[in-house]
C-alpha cells in the first residue's frame, strides 16, 4: 500500500512495513523534550516509574525557555528541577537558563533534529519540527515521562490532510501569512489528530525559516504534526547540522489523504488573525483602523533570523510610534548574535524597540509584555486565545514580522507597503 | 556662619540665606520622580489633593522601570496608570516601558537633573543624583504627590558627614568598591539622616559614572543623601547635556560636620558585600570560596557605559562558567547602542551572557533572574538583603562589575585579576 511520509515515518519507527490511519502503534522515539513548564512534571512521573536512567542521556533535551531569566521563585525552582535532573542523568543536551534559547528555534538551529525523526515534546508547538520533514508532536508530561524512561511512545497513526500551495507570494508575504491563510480557511479543529502535509511550488520555494513557521502553528489547526516533504532547501539546512544521520521520506504516488486543499497564493496579502482565535483571518486590508499599544516580534513561530531580518527592513530608519511598546525578541543567542552582527539589534534600538533576550515571555502571557486591560497588541507569535498575553480584556492580533514592525511604527495594523 | 555644600543647596532653594541642621524648610523642587511601582499611589493622592494640574509639566518625570516590559497584568496596570496620567497632564519627560532604561541611568544621561538641584524621587535610590553636586533623595509617594502638585516639599536640613579619599585608585577598583568599604566602615546606620559629602583626590578622579555609582548607594548607609563636590568632571558630564541651567555650589572653608573620615584607598582591594546587608563587606581575597549559580551585572548603581566596558574587558574570549546564569542589563537604551557599536554585546553574547533590554528587574526581585532556594548570586546592585532576589534561602554578594564578570567566568565569587 502506498503511504503518505507520516505515515513511512512512524512505520519505520514501529518496526513496521506497513501502517494506516488510525491504528495503534508503539514508536521508537528519537528525541524527547521538556522544557521549564512540562519536565519537573515529567520529572515527578519519571521518578514514579521507577527506572533509574534515561533511555538515552543524548536523546532527552531540557530547556527551560518559558520563564527566563526566571520570572519569579517558582520558574527559579522549575528551572532548577531541570538543571538537577540533567547534572544527576548527565544528559547531553541540557540548554542552560538565558545561554541558548526557545526550543524550537534552538533543536532545529542545534541540529539536534532531523529529516524522517521521531520527536515528540511536552509542548503543543513540538509540531515546529516537521518542517524538515520529521514527524513531530506535541504531548503531555506523563507521556513525556514513559519516553524519558523507555525511549518509546503509544500513538495512533494521523490521517493525512495534503495543502497544495501554488503561485509564488508576493513580497512581504511568507510562512506565517500561508499558515494564517490555511486556518483561516479550514478553522481551528480543521485537522484535528490529522498530519498537515504543506507541499506545492509555494512550499518549494519557501525557506527553511518559513517552513518551521508553518509547521509550528500546525497544532493551531487542531492537527497532530505539520510536515513538509524534505528537498534541496532541507539537505541545505541538515548538512554540516546535523547530530546524527537522517532520512528523506517522500509520501507515495496514490497515498490516501482524508483531504486534499489547493490554493492560488500568487496575489496572498499579509494575513492577519483577529481576537480570540487563530482562525479569525482577514487580509490585512480588510482588518480596518485597529490602534495597538503594543507589538511583539519573536516567538518559536517568528523568532528566527529571516523574521528579524524583515523586521529590521521595515524599521530601518524608522520610530516606534510614541504610544506602542516594540518588543523584538530573537529565537537564540545564535540568532541574536547573527542580528548584532548584521546591525539588526542597532536597526531596533535605534527605531526605539526594546530588544530582549531570547524567551517565550509575553506569547504565552508570561511575562516580557503583559498587557492590561483593553490594550492592544500585534503578535508574530501562534495564538491569541482570550488573556493569552496578559489581561482577560486586552487583545492579540497575530501576522508576520513585518507587518508587526509595519504596525508599531504607524500605532495602528498596518500592511508594509504603507511605510515604504 | 560657612555652610556645606547640601545645606547651601537647600537654603538656595528655600529662599533662606543661611540653614542649619535640624532645620524644617519649605523647599522648592527642581524635579519630582516617580517610577511604575511608587508613582500609581502617588497619582492617587495627587488627586485627593484636588488640584488640576500638576506644578510644572516638564518637572514631573514618570519612568515605568521596574518591570518592564511589563512582567504581569498588575505591572501592565500599573504601568498604564503611569501612561494616562503623564498624556493627561501633558507630561513631557514621560519615558514608555521598553523605550528609555532605568530612573537613575536615564535622568543624568537625558540632563535633566544639574549640578545645584533639589530632586525628589519616590525611589531610595534618587539619591544617586548627588553625584553631578544636587541634592537629591528618595520620599514617599506622599510627598511625591504634594511636589507634583505645589512644586514644593517639607523638608529637615540633613547633618553633614565629610568622607575624604587619599590615594591613588589600583586597577579594577572604583566607585563601587569606594562606597562598599565605606558602609563597611560605617555600618548601614553610619549616616542615618545625613548628607554624605564625598570629597578627596580619589573622587576628583573618579569619573561621573563612578560617582553616580557613589552617590547611589549613600541611602544604604541611612544617608539622606550623598554628594560629590561638583568640578571640571562635573562640567564635563553636563556640558551640553544639561536642559536646564545650573550652579556649582561648593562647600564654604569651615562648614561644620557631624564626623570627617579619612581613608587612604591607594591599596584598596575589590570589595564584596557578603549577605545579607551591604555593611557585611570584605576584600575580595578574604571573601573565601563560595561558588555562585548566578551573576548580574546592572541596575541603577552599575548599569553605565564604564560598567559594561569593565565587564567585556573581564569576558572577552572568555566563555560563563555552565553552572552559572550570566545575566547583562544595560541602564539605558542609550548605553545598551552604544555598547552595541563598541562591541560589547557582541562579547558578552559570545562569552554566554543572556544581554536584557534596560529594567530594575533582578536587583528588587521583580524578574529577569530569581534565585532559587539555595542559589547564590554575585551582583552589582545595591541591596543584598534576605531574599532581596527571591527565595529566602538564596543570597546576594555585591560587587564591581569586574568582580562579577569574573565570578561567572569561574564560578565563584574571584578576583578580575585571577582570569586576566
Amino acid at each position: 500500500m502506498p503511504m503518505t511520509i507520516t505515515e513511512k515515518i512512524l512505520a519505520a519507527h514501529a518496526g513496521l512495513d506497513q501502517v494506516e490511519p488510525g491504528q495503534l502503534i508503539n514508536v521508537r522515539v528519537d528525541l524527547a523534550l521538556g522544557n521549564d513548564i512540562t519536565a519537573p512534571v515529567a520529572i515527578k512521573e519519571f521518578r514514579r516509574i521507577g527506572v533509574p536512567r534515561v533511555f538515552d542521556r543524548e536523546r532527552v533535551v531540557l530547556v527551560p525557555d518559558h520563564f527566563v531569566p526566571n520570572k519569579d521563585i517558582k520558574s527559579a525552582e522549575q528551572a532548577k528541577v531541570l538543571r538537577e535532573f540533567a547534572r544527576e542523568q548527565q544528559l547531553t543536551h541540557y540548554y542552560e537558563v538565558g545561554r541558548m534559547g526557545i526550543e524550537h528555534c534552538l533543536l532545529p538551529e542545534q541540529g539536534l533534529v532531523g529529516p524522517g525523526d521521531v520527536v515528540i515534546g511536552a509542548d503543543s508547538h513540538t509540531c515546529t519540527y516537521g518542517a524538515l520533514g520529521a514527524f513531530s508532536t506535541g504531548v503531555g508530561s506523563t507521556d513525556l515521562a514513559a519516553a524519558m524512561a523507555l525511549g518509546e511512545i503509544w500513538l495512533k497513526v494521523p490521517q493525512s490532510v495534503k495543502f497544495v500551495y501554488y503561485g509564488e507570494l508576493p513580497p512581504w508575504v511568507g510562512g506565517k501569512d500561508l499558515i494564517l491563510y490555511t486556518i483561516g480557511r479550514i478553522g481551528v479543529d480543521g485537522a484535528l489528530y490529522q498530519a498537515m502535509e504543506f507541499t506545492g511550488p509555494a512550499i518549494e520555494a519557501l525557506s527553511m525559516d518559513g517552513r518551521l513557521t508553518m509547521a509550528n502553528m500546525a497544532v493551531e489547526a487542531g492537527a497532530k504534526n505539520g510536515i513538509v516533504p524534505p528537498d534541496e532547501v532541507t539537505r541545505r539546512y541538515v548538512e554540516g547540522r546535523a547530530k546524527r544521520p537522517y532520512t528523506f521520506y517522500q509520501s507515495d504516488p496514490g497515498a490516501r489523504y482524508a483531504r486534499v486543499y489547493e490554493y492560488d497564493v500568487s496575489g496572498l496579502e499579509p494575513q492577519v488573525a483577529c481576537p480570540h482565535l487563530p482562525e479569525n483571518v482577514r487580509p490585512v486590508s480588510q482588518v480596518g483602523q485597529v490602534e495597538i499599544q503594543q507589538a511583539v516580534i519573536g516567538s518559536c513561530t517568528n523568532g528566527r533570523l529571516e523574521d528579524l531580518r524583515l523586521a529590521a527592513r521595515v524599521l530601518r530608519g524608522k520610530k516606534v510610534h510614541p504610544g506602542v511598546r516594540l518588543i523584538i525578541i530573537p529565537g537564540t543567542q545564535e540568532v541574536y548574535r547573527a542580528a548584532l552582527r548584521e546591525g539588526l539589534v542597532e536597526i531596533f534600538i535605534d527605531a526605539g524597540a526594546a530588544v530582549s533576550t531570547p524567551t517565550c515571555g509575553p506569547c504565552l502571557g508570561g511575562y516580557m509584555g503583559i498587557l492590561a486591560a483593553g490594550e492592544r497588541c500585534i503578535a508574530t507569535t501562534n495564538r491569541n486565545f482570550v488573556g493569552r498575553m496578559g489581561h482577560p480584556e486586552s487583545e492579540v492580533y497575530l501576522s508576520n514580522p513585518a507587518v508587526a514592525a509595519a504596525s508599531a511604527i504607524l500605532g495602528r495594523i498596518a500592511d508594509p507597503r504603507e511605510v515604504q
